[in-house]
């Protein structure tokens, strides 16, 4: 990978898209030549729109089938439009959900600082879990972000083992191998709450996620929610810093993105230059 | 349409079958030779598990792209199984939900009192209609039951129409032509609200419908709540018994039919009776 950057090219101005996608039949968000990508098809139709290559620089990087409620990405356009108009950002929305099919909706259009970077920028991410635990059934219509499991999940014990990875902590048994940059990432939030539906909802927040790391961690304390395990087997996963077992990564599909949260425009700089020398976190 | 019967065969025993369906991608629920119907995909699967041809009369024949979140049917089976023993319906239930697409889902297979008819026994049906009025964005995730409308609709005015058609009354208006029965029915429920993610849902409660009554009154209240006309139009309408446009007709796709209820097990024969007579009510 390049050298991340924070420049906005000369007679270019940045802008920031907000969006949300159904990922159920996405080959995730990074293109890819062969498959149907969120950025591809948000690619293709921007560029068209603008009639400039345009090149989304995400929040985060969602992998096949997880979805998204609340995405954030930056893009730079020439200063002006074809007719040498300045841009209107509400019309670019609306052209954008014309074009795009109904699994993605732009929410809005707008100018960013020149110093935001929807990656590097962001202080921190959070992603929701959503299972339906011992074989209850799931509304047809809400078949798309829920994940089944057979099993029983005890929502305390679940809380438990939740609560002992929060913090400072170098997550490598829950990384997938192959990212360049470190695995320490800060866990501020990681919270089970049982929803009016019976369906188990998690809240997962931290400054970034190395790839896979949310549905590793769901994962590896549904095991003990299960009681497959107890609580401290979580935190001698956590000190032995070896991989858990692919078995044990749960399915994208149970998987949100719902939050990006980003500092005051003029702290924007600044974090960007403390986190892009970490590279692999989304 | 033959005779209805509340009658089990001798040697047979009437089961009752809850269960809940996404409409998006079916033609309706009645059985159609070359197109993706509920009861054609539900009588197969039915009829191969128990080896034997199953019929299902059903509560609500809902339309093309109609959901349901509670439905009801019933059906007739030998009173033995293959094994000469009596039917586990709970096996029933788990064995149609794993031949079955994610798509429709079995809540409940249970025996019923020889008297109850799935269709005819019922007291009333609910049915509620989800609009996401004023161009704002749907959710991706929840787009598969949910109408957009492009003008903002005021809740105050959608109610004082909606107000002025609950009783009974003849919905000749409102009911799509080619029915054998009466357009008698009674309203006993349509209300409006604007939910905390500010699309409107609607609940109407009837004894019965008629073919696309309910998109049919959506349509007509819409007219009134985008102020195109005033609350007293309803009322002439319902009162000309003429047909109203077509093009009022509301899509499919925002209606789900959620309660279907039935009077105590000893009323059973008594309202079948009653409500046999009148043919086309679903």
């Amino acid at each position: 990978m390049e050298q991340p950057t924070l420049k906005v090219e000369s007679g270019f101005l940045r802008f920031r898209i907000d969006f949300s996608y159904d990922g159920s039949a996405f080959s995730g968000w990074a293109k890819q030549p062969d498959q149907r990508t969120i950025q591809g098809e948000m690619e293709v139709a921007l560029s068209g729109l603008v009639r400039n290559r345009v090149d989304l620089i995400v929040a985060g990087r969602t992998d096949a089938g997880v979805h998204a409620s609340k995405q954030v990405a930056h893009f730079d356009l020439p200063e002006r439009d074809k007719y040498g108009k300045p841009w209107n950002t509400q019309d670019l929305q609306y052209r954008l959900n014309r074009m795009l099919s109904q699994e993605i909706v732009v929410r809005a259009v707008s100018r960013a600082p020149d110093h935001f970077h929807a990656r590097f920028s962001a202080l921190r991410r959070t992603y929701i879990y959503k299972i339906a635990d011992g074989q209850q059934d799931i509304d047809p219509l809400k078949r798309f972000d829920i994940t089944p499991w057979y099993r029983h999940l005890d929502l305390s014990r679940l809380n438990e083992a939740s609560r002992r990875l929060l913090g400072d902590h170098d997550f490598a048994t829950f990384c997938k191998l192959g990212g360049s940059g470190t695995t320490l990432r800060r866990l501020e939030e990681f919270s089970w709450q049982r929803m009016a539906d019976s369906t188990l909802l998690a809240r997962v927040t931290a400054d970034a996620f190395c790839y896979s790391m949310v549905r590793n961690l769901v994962g590896a304390v549904v095991c003990v929610g299960e009681s497959r395990f107890e609580p401290e087997w979580i935190s001698s996963l956590l000190a032995n810093k070896t991989r858990v077992s692919e078995s044990m990564v749960f399915p994208a599909r149970g998987l949100t993105l719902i939050a990006i949260e980003y500092p005051a425009d003029d702290l924007l700089e600044a974090r960007f230059k403390v986190t892009a020398r970490r590279r692999d976190e989304e």
